[in-house]
């Protein structure tokens, strides 16, 4: 961000607000589309997100990896076609009122023949919903339509699933969906597959087709990325421009990896020849790695870690930064959330599998040229001579 | 929540987006309110909460406990003047531009003479900024001002703050606020006030004089309610109205404290002699417990516990429910911030001390009456039999 010292210091606090938790559940999001082997992530948070709050934080998931919303209203703007299911509440009215599961369900096979996804657990479901499901879902086939399938919403995913599989086979819809929904992050739905894995088999259910018919309805975890509830991106003061020119500023810290790169800068990935993200690298604004022979990625705070790079490991250095305004003005196209999307899983292919992994990743570093490093360096040690003086 | 089935079901996702993150914020800014010991408690989250929930979340938090927030806007809207210090961006600025910390401070204390609060851990806390601040705070108590104090921002604050509260000490202003800020929850707040308790005497510092001067800026971690990052409150059916009266719905669940009291009630909170709330009761609507001679709690799952209270025993049952709309008019005078913030503390106030405990705490039981219970139990077996009559 380059502007005016007044305004640039006015548009903090809002920038902040739009990064840090847009790119904070835009990731939570992207942790589940990995886990999710291609399987349907559909975002339910609207009730446990943040006021208003949710508009932002479902567009965020969206772009991140999840591929529907209930949010009805969003979905709208946003021209996707909401996602959900019926809820307790249509079952327990029926039977309130002196009729059965499976009533309910056959009102509601007949208002949504083609989109019949019917939520079983709302009093037995092994013994009663998934029984009933399969009844309306015969009745549906014989009128010629293709029933969706079922949601489990309470209960040991891994265990109900592969039975309501069992029971969905023997009744002829093996290719009907099963979704999953409640408290579900990347963590549980990791733990859910692989105990399927263990499981199915002993159970005569192959995994792998199980796994492929599940999908993940995503609430409360992912809106408010339970777990991590914040992204701590600051906003600093980096340069201030007179009439000679840049003029880095520095902050120190108390703890040494907090202390900022000053300077007007870029930022740069750098993709080894598997094609995969190996470091960022910040640089001085006038430098550009591209041109020379060999990279040295320099450790932000460590003065003794470096790393050489020979060009021929190096198969392309990525410019990160956008300009977005240009003197005022809109300079740049807004894409789409489909190409975002798309932006989104090309980004994420490229990251190596070890900064990808959800506990204890491989850290994946920003590395500062030479140059930033000695200026830096100097800032430091400028300003220490300063705050030693001042003391006297 | 009561009304026409179709309206109650559109308003479920709204109400409990209002209710659930409002409900989790004060509840957070009330536990910071409880460990703070009547100090200041300034809420400074806008940069890391959730879009334009941030504007609901704020309120909440003053509600439950923040005394001021440093966000402008939602200050001016709710008649709360804000409340913050200048940033680190406005000392390096001067720094940048070959001036010194002492020259950011005076020109800061010259623009706010009664409201002088300085940041002193741009460059070294206490080599240069509290002997900086400490100078400025001279020039102000020459001109007749009386100095505010200084934010700390980042470092071990139990041993800064003694540190800091030496220095102003034998510089003659014992009476300055001293700020901290950075990840602040109730939990290292608690901590940091016990090692003040520990460390204060053997380094000449009385800690309740100190802990009394100081104020806590709560930024993420009480605007996302990190640790707890959502509450889960949920909306259920729980009777239907036809000619013949109210007809108690019911819903099942994998795990049997999930499983839904039914029917149309009414909410109490009995107090004891003590006038400490010991049991919330939930009843049937046309029950009241105030006319009985002795109150049974029963446990909302567990067959066989239940407690029985003698009337001598109880000081006050207090009725919870608050009609707000009566025949889809506003019958409810709405409370001011100030008032909601008089009603949170009486509230809290009646609270055991064991059920406000930061960790562990005491679990405060919600009973039904007999009569509740007995419904609740007929309802269950009707359904189960339900459920076993489908399977056949």
């Amino acid at each position: 961000m380059e502007g005016p010292l007044a305004m640039a210091q006015i548009l903090e606090t809002a920038l902040l607000n739009q990064l840090n938790y847009q790119t904070l559940v835009a990731t939570k999001a992207a942790r589940l589309r990995e886990v999710s082997q291609g399987q349907l992530i559909l975002e339910f948070g609207a009730r446990r997100g943040h006021d208003r709050g949710v508009l932002a934080g479902t567009r965020a998931a969206l772009i991140g990896g999840a591929d529907f919303t209930s949010n009805v209203g969003i979905s709208h703007v946003l021209g996707f076609p909401p996602k959900g299911t019926h809820a307790h509440s249509m079952v327990q009215t029926f039977l309130t009122l002196g009729m059965t599961e499976l009533d309910a369900f056959r009102a509601y096979a007949d208002l949504y023949p083609d989109e019949c996804l019917l939520l079983v657990d709302t009093i037995n479901t092994l013994g009663s919903g998934i029984p009933n499901a399969i009844k309306v879902f015969e009745e549906l086939q014989k009128k010629g339509h293709q029933p969706v399938g079922i949601r489990l919403d309470s209960g040991d995913f891994a265990y109900l699933s592969i039975e309501a599989a069992k029971m969905l086979d023997a009744a002829g819809f093996p290719e009907t969906m099963i979704v999953l929904s409640n408290e579900l992050d990347e963590l549980n739905i990791w733990q859910i597959t692989t105990q399927i894995e263990q499981e199915g088999p002993r159970n005569g259910i192959d995994p792998d087709r199980l796994i492929k018919r599940l999908a993940y309805g995503v609430g409360t975890r992912l809106i408010t990325s339970a777990g991590d509830s914040a992204l701590g991106g600051v906003y600093k003061l980096v340069a201030l421009r007179d009439d000679a020119g840049w003029l880095p500023a520095i902050k120190l810290s108390e703890s040494r990896f907090k202390t900022i790169n000053p300077g007007n800068k870029q930022a740069w990935r750098i993709y080894d020849q598997r094609n995969k993200a190996t470091a960022d690298l910040l640089s001085l604004n006038e430098e550009d790695p591209r041109e020379k022979e060999e990279i040295i990625l320099h450790h932000s705070s460590d003065p003794n870690v470096s790393r050489k790079l020979d060009k021929k490991s190096i198969r392309e250095i990525e410019p990160l930064l956008v300009g977005i305004l240009k003197d005022g003005e809109l300079a740049y196209e807004h894409p789409s959330i489909q190409e975002l999307r798309t932006i989104r899983e090309k980004d994420v292919e490229r990251l190596d599998t070890g900064v990808k992994r959800l506990m204890n990743p491989h850290i994946y570093h920003v590395s500062l040229t030479p140059k930033l490093w000695e200026l830096k360096q100097g800032l430091i040690e400028s300003v220490k001579v300063k705050g030693t003086e001042q003391k006297k």
